[in-house]
């Protein structure tokens, strides 16, 4: 969302030409190879101011620069400037409530390796987790010959950014865990610890579904329900560095006891476990039979929107809210609402730009799935750690 | 809110001069007399710097400089630095479903001079509240022998931000008016159009409430219910330029019908109407007469409670809400809101701090009543329009 009245820091001179050439590693780190005269236009800047940068970061070993293939123009093609993987190296770990996946990740956003296990009884204890990601890390780092600089990790709970203290991830039973003191005291490397919906949200934002919208919300719904909101091209996290719990919006008075203390929370309605039961499953069911009922209730559409009427309407409720109070242009749905059916999430969107005044107002706010798949928070826990670490590189 | 992963734009070393120089007139604008030594000190500038630019506007007549009563401390005393009132003068309209207040105001946020009339009937019509704006501001600025130079409107409805567009003020009945296009074009100065709500959180911001927190809910309940959004120590907007419409959150499935086209709007259980119910009171009664039924109702602490336990249960769904959406430190409620009975604020109060995960975790959430009055939207819209011409004072 836009911003007004800010009290802009005082930029000092010195600060210019790191400030330009960090602002020159993000856009090669999420555009990828660009031309010398792309990243002019794109930064702003001139060819010679271009040409230092490149330089020096070719000089570094960052990038390298190559001449492209001929193309159709008339004249010397500008050179191809290529960021290189190895130039730095981050952690991205993903500790859901079923599973934790690590992977190693390079600048330009290449997945160098990956590894993941399974959470089941002891193994979901926080100390169990911690050592196990530590060792597994370790592993993949000697196997792969690489080093990370940085680790970002993705939680489904609430988390404070500064110190990456878990102050509570109910689905893993976690309360009060010193998660990033803990990971960072061992890996000896910055870590930063966010929120699961916040990292997704900033996935999408800078590589799937809202790219190039500067105002977008990530719906994540897994066994909770979580948002990320991007306002005016950056994520958006509460006054004490957590970030808002999109799922649990009281959406029903009076309705299911949530485990938060409230109850009619968004997530009793449009979690995993209200998918089951709009489903006819028992809500331990396995996620793969989920994933394979809704797809199979995809084939009729029909019977789809009729099956999930009555979920459809709480998803609808709560993201009337979401455009209401955000006025995103844009709203991602992520995880298990991925894999709702088209009709279901058609006549959703368009309900929603129905009843909301300010979805009417901005023209009609776009409702689409998540295009980054089972990745999205492991991409979004490297984009946190890259950006700890882009200025240094 | 705190942002990451942003995209900072680039900063020219021949900016850093003019933009040290509006942060000074910000600080002054705000802050009020300062002295030299402190200007220094807020704004991390050296004293050599802080000379130079005060200097320039001593000669430009923008601040007048003095030397302070003499102090405790040894040595001579810093300069103390005046913004003067007549240096750069805005128009502040604050456009109400009732009434319509206008004031002049000063560079230093004094109010130089004011007028206000009643709208009723024929008068509510956007030709006619346009037509006695400009009459009303040209007399005005006659008698107090000054010109604005900008002007910032308050308006209670969904406005468009970059043209002053209302979509629609539902309880003045308008629809799509060009408010911003046709006051700026007889008035001849920029014109800034906002939602009402989120003047009223800029106002708050700046002097108010939520002076000091970077991150504030500000609630308006009056004939509607609105909400402006501090994030980061500025104001949030949609990303078409539409602030948000907190009153329209869907709080209570299939409740009253509400004129945005949805049902069961927070604004149904909470604004004026909802109140007049709570009180036992005709939905028309005048606002006098509400107010004076809460203040009497405010003496028996329990009484109260009692009597606006379901008033207060609606409010508590909607802030839990709010206060999970995007976790402010304060949330600042206002217009009639600010008339309700402590002990009901109180209470309040304790139950989001208990029902929300996200005010828990930090550390609670306070909720406080507005300090600014009747005045905050005028305030607000003044604000608004000092920002769009600070940097060129």
């Amino acid at each position: 969302m836009m911003k007004s009245v800010t009290s802009t820091p005082v930029a000092r001179p010195d600060e210019v030409r790191r400030h330009n050439r960090t602002t020159l590693l993000r856009l090669l780190h999420v555009s990828g190879p660009s031309t010398r005269a792309t990243l002019a236009t794109s930064l702003g800047l001139n060819r010679s101011t271009i040409k230092t940068l490149v330089d020096g970061l070719a000089e570094a070993g960052v990038v390298e620069e190559r001449v492209p293939r001929p193309g159709r123009g008339a004249g010397r093609p500008s050179l191809l400037v290529l960021p290189q993987p190895h130039a730095a190296v981050v952690l991205a770990v993903d500790l859901q409530v079923e599973h934790v996946a690590i992977a190693l990740v390079g600048f330009g956003g290449q997945i160098l390796g990956r590894n993941s296990w399974n959470l089941r009884g002891r193994m979901r204890e926080a100390d169990e987790v911690i050592t196990h990601v530590i060792e597994s890390t370790t592993v993949l780092a000697g196997d792969l010959g690489v080093q990370p600089i940085a680790a970002g990790v993705s939680v489904p709970g609430v988390v404070r950014r500064a110190d990456g203290h878990v102050h509570e991830a109910p689905n893993l039973r976690w309360t009060d865990v010193a998660l990033g003191e803990r990971l960072g005291g061992v890996l000896r490397i910055p870590i930063l610890v966010g929120n699961d919906a916040e990292l997704g949200a900033i996935a999408e934002h800078l590589r799937g579904a809202a790219r190039g919208s500067s105002d977008a919300v990530y719906v994540s719904a897994d066994v909770g329900v979580g948002g990320g909101i991007i306002a005016d091209g950056s994520a958006l996290r509460g006054g004490s560095g957590y970030v808002g719990e999109i799922g649990h919006m009281a959406i029903r008075p009076g309705g299911r006891p949530c485990y938060c203390g409230s109850s009619g929370c968004w997530e009793t309605e449009v979690g995993e476990a209200a998918l089951c039961r709009a489903l006819d499953l028992p809500e331990d069911t396995p996620r793969g039979a989920i994933l394979f009922e809704l797809r199979e209730l995809g084939r009729d559409p029909h019977a789809a929107e009729e099956r999930l009427s009555e979920f459809a309407e709480w998803l609808t409720l709560g993201l009337v809210n979401v455009v209401n109070l955000l006025g995103p242009q844009l709203v991602v749905l992520g995880d298990l609402l991925t894999v709702l059916p088209d009709s279901v999430v058609k006549s959703v969107a368009a309900e929603v730009r129905r009843r909301s005044l300010v979805s009417r107002a901005v023209g009609g706010t776009q409702i689409v799935s998540s295009a980054l798949g089972a990745d999205v928070k492991l991409l979004g826990a490297a984009e946190a750690a890259f950006e700890m670490i882009l200025d240094t590189v």
